[in-house]
């Protein structure tokens, strides 16, 4: 017999009854507020369209890369999860096996934070009251199935039901954004905006780059041969995108690294990048000194920019060559902050009207250099942990390291930065849980009075992202 | 109206009553303790001369890099604040409009040591019983300004108010030491004693390094035209400055670097960094040549030596140029210790007549590097977390991480290391406080009896610095 | 008087009462279980001749590099502790007059481990029922001195009444596993295996690397003058030690770096390494070849891969000169993964019948490399926290930091890495209790239930270890 599945109501509060007492009154007062998502990953199709979401593997397990990461480290294979192979190999088809692989490995999540989500997720929304297992594996397939072709469970209506008060999306240059477009025009009120992310013409090892700068310039009518027609096209497509919503950019870069070149040096530098296998050390100096572009249009056009940096890409190369980018084999690496934005920062750091978010996958940086950084620059803000960190551990590290030295508010409020839509609501509810937490100890030990914690809790649920992200 | 302000008597302990209990205990035995503050930066002068202190924004909000840096931050202009300009630009010079405006964002201090600090003055020494905020502000302010001109808040008074059994201050191996000669005749019985910092002879990278070694030479009628010449001038002036009181000496480094050259090698490179714009390859060198210098003459002249190492100073070239050095735009830098010393330990870390406090901005080397090598060489002590990291939990991870391997015995008790000399009650408060909290989770736990933890707080609270220091 | 010496049977448990009787209600489910030593450094000869333990002080002080470091860094002289000089001069032969001197010292060890371990052998073993101390110093001594004399004090008495169900040793390849032989044929049914650590023939700056080859040549038969023969010899060792129980091989590299030569280039270099004094550079890049050389030899022959990385080793010379090796100096450095272990992951790190366990002294890979890497590839788990940080913090900052990206099925159980085989058992006690308030955390923020939570530390007392090690 499986294990009961309920959701505690104090779940993640301290223990300490006089502390979890603090923390259910401030809980009390973002339970229930609207959801601000102004990153992430989920695919504007689903509200254009609005179309049922498949089955419970297609949905829940085969797109999300905590869940096949976790299996592939303990043996199981990925073409046995049904993931799609690059070379048309077989794999697995049958849904309902993938999701009894899935739910006989559950107990691999304990203690982590896709765990918690999928809790969630399972009791708030499917109704289920068994923990998942072997056992329940078909039940709960049944019972998710027999859901998501209702028409509650359209992403619409799930919106709605989520309280979401707006999401954004993620897309290329190169992307028409078709759905933001219709979205437009289609008459839902739910607000759905984009973001512009020019990994794909900025960085000169990304596939396919010098195709995407040709198809950069053909969408934008800019001649992108040249250093002033591909800055040109950025500005143009920048201004397409503030046309669907977009209030930010998003930049995912290997290093934080940023450069301030001359123009003689930067257009020969372009010249080189363009022309197809440019050095590392080129590569990286052209990452660093669109950072610092990026940076100058931001102050021009008012976008919010975010640096997401330190991730190593496709770590795993038999992965990569059999099922391709973003298959949990990305990996953290040591980044530094302190001199590599200082080229950027000497240039903009001053500037009051221009905010950049930053992200880290190296939390050593956070009481060392990002928020001693933040806390002095007026153009920097400190992004809520991310990836790997984004968990009850690691948001409380990001909280009693960076705090003291920053302060809340030059801090953004969290980022579900996921495309796990069903996931979003369990998501929020974590990082505010956290925030009870912390904000619930911070007021027992008399470091601030719960009048304070009031005040930065629901900030911290909503209105400093709004803010932040100028949503 | 404004919330009220008063200060919580179990502030910073522990909320699980058992443990709150014995941190209570401890606390009592620490409470009242003379304060022993071996390394900081009051002005000798405000000793000497025992004047009034000025407005409350001159006295508590100006000199403070901590306040103006998060102002800074989020957009208050230091020119708003009364920052003097290089250029003697207007700034704002009504002392109670620069109070409104810390006033009106005190709340960006919450959840910082600032406002712990802050609240602590506020309450203990000017009876404040509202918290600051804009309706507060002139409240406040006339309740300051009132104070500080009585003869009770005159520098020596508060000295007597705040049981300091000895303070150090830093100074430049070129200063006369006016005020600390004409304390000694005096006849007040305060103990005021000078460090010996000689970073503006030492660091080829110090504004006016040529000049500086000119008028090292003058003052100490040495040859500092020769290295011969210029480490006499070095022995000369420490033993002048122990005249003064002086048991240590305190070396502000970019890096731990040390190195070992021969005579010949050290001459030419002094040569080199003599005549001036020396590589930034030979101006480190020569930093790290003077740390083994300077302990070989702490080994003759029995002067404690304090390294603070890795802070990038003057990160901000806006800010530099127009408000110059430590406005609150040094950063941290990751600091190695385990190679970087090595030539230095080499040669001197086994002398248990020695002692080299090691301080540092990165705390990724508490556990890894710092504990290991205070744990093995005789010659190192660790100092408290310093700058960023004296805070409530920058002190518990240095407790945390650094005591199962270093023990209490390698590590010196607390520094205030600060010129806002009204904060320094406040400041070994916070110490004390964090002592008796980490020490009653040792007791609750069972990994030491009360009787120890109560040994050791007393020791924390003093008489470690004092052996630590020579005091 | 000396004060009471008891072990609280709730030390090392939360302080919250509820948390307290959930970690409680788990310890109960593995304080008596059998202990799983898989890797540790206890000599085969005891076990193999079961003769008495030397006096307190040379069994208990002398040999345990955590007791004479601590002394060492206050000021103890190594000589007076009795350890041997290299250059035969003279140190203390009394060891009674040691053991005073070492618990005249006692109280350094507040807050550490050792005192952790100590006070558990002095009450389990010895029934010695006050704290030590000067006073205290000659009253235990006689106890401990009287009971090592008895028979249930010898080897294999205390191996049955520590209820060891298996336990690793460690060899080097050149070592003839006499002792492990003669336990094979002895009868006694105590199960102890050996351990293959090559480093004497595979680190090129290992002392008398040459003769070691020479020698490696010799017992196996191989020309180790050959590169291939060198492989062979490998082969043919580890057959040797696998017949003498060992499941494993363990590797002390300063550094992770692997690298995936061609057979040509690594013939080349072991040419250039075996002439003696290759670069560091070249040293570096043998160590680095070998790793995969072992992983490849694993994937043939089952055996587990043990990486430990990160130590400099001797870093006081002084010391190395004096006494040796081991001698407390080690010190560990900033540790590399992500791209140190890619050349050997690229061409093994997704064969899940390949097991390596990767361990450090850099704490600040937890979360950022190790649980990412140990979280996806199916060749990869964690070790348990070691050396430095194998104590009550470590050992929690390891689970807050790992678990949540690698879970708990990614990691290996506890590790006791000692020598010291009194504190055996202590050691795996501290390690079950850290366990139990960390899973009692989870369970209390309702994480996991305490089913899960009392499956998981069963696992981690024992099983995981079995699994891992292939026991």
């Amino acid at each position: 017999m499986s294990a009961a599945l309920v959701l505690h109501p104090d779940r993640l509060f301290p223990a300490d009854p006089s502390t979890r007492s603090v923390a259910r009154r401030l809980y009390e007062l973002v339970e229930h507020a609207p959801i601000v998502s102004p990153h992430g990953h989920t695919d504007p199709r689903w509200y254009a369209e609005n179309q049922p979401f498949p089955d419970p593997a297609t949905l829940l397990v085969k797109p999300d890369h905590y869940i096949f990461r976790m299996l592939y480290s303990q043996g199981v294979k990925l073409e046995d999860l049904g993931l799609a192979r690059k070379d048309g190999g077989p794999v697995e088809t049958d849904p309902r096996k993938v999701w009894r692989l899935f739910a006989q490995n559950f107990h691999l999540f304990a203690g982590t934070p896709t765990r918690l989500w999928l809790d969630h997720v399972f009791v708030t929304l499917f109704g289920i009251n068994k923990r998942l297992s072997a056992t329940s594996a078909d039940e709960s397939y049944d019972i998710i199935a027999d859901k998501l072709a209702r028409p509650e469970f359209l992403p619409r209506a799930l919106f709605e039901r989520f309280n979401i008060e707006v999401i954004a999306t993620t897309e290329s240059p190169l992307d028409p954004l078709t759905s933001h477009a219709s979205l437009r025009t289609s008459g839902w009120k739910g607000r759905v905006v984009t973001t512009y992310r020019p990994d794909p013409v900025v960085d000169p090892d990304f596939a396919n780059f010098a195709d995407n700068l040709r198809q950069f310039g053909e969408i934008t009518g800019c001649d992108t041969t040249t250093y002033a027609g591909y800055l040109a096209a950025h500005r143009s497509r920048r201004a397409f995108f503030r046309l669907h919503g977009a209030t930010a950019t998003d930049h995912g870069h290997p290093t934080a690294q940023t450069a301030d070149l001359s123009l003689p040096q930067a257009t020969a530098l372009y010249d080189k990048v363009r022309r197809g296998r440019p050095s590392a050390a080129d590569a990286e100096l052209f990452r660093a000194q669109m950072l610092t572009e990026m940076a100058a249009m931001s102050l021009e056009d008012g976008m919010v920019m975010q640096i997401h940096a330190g991730s190593m890409r496709n770590h795993n190369p038999l992965i990569f060559n059999s099922f391709g980018r973003d298959m949990g084999a990305d990996m953290p690496t040591r980044t530094d902050y302190v001199h590599a934005l200082k080229p950027l920062l000497d240039r903009f750091g001053n500037e009051a009207s221009l905010t950049i978010i930053l992200f880290t996958l190296d939390e050593t940086v956070y009481a060392r250099e990002l928020a001693p950084l933040a806390g002095h620059y007026p153009a920097l803000r400190l992004g809520p942990p991310w990836w790997f960190h984004d968990s009850v551990e690691g948001m409380t590290r990001f909280r009693q390291q960076a705090i003291e030295t920053a302060g809340f508010a030059n801090t953004v409020g969290f980022n579900d930065d996921t495309r796990a839509y069903l996931s979003i609501p369990a998501r929020h509810d974590v990082a505010r849980r956290v925030d009870c937490a912390t904000l619930a100890q911070m007021v027992t030990s008399h470091r601030m009075g719960e009048d304070e914690a009031a005040t930065l809790v629901v900030a911290l649920a909503g209105s400093l992202a709004k803010a932040a992200y100028r949503l």
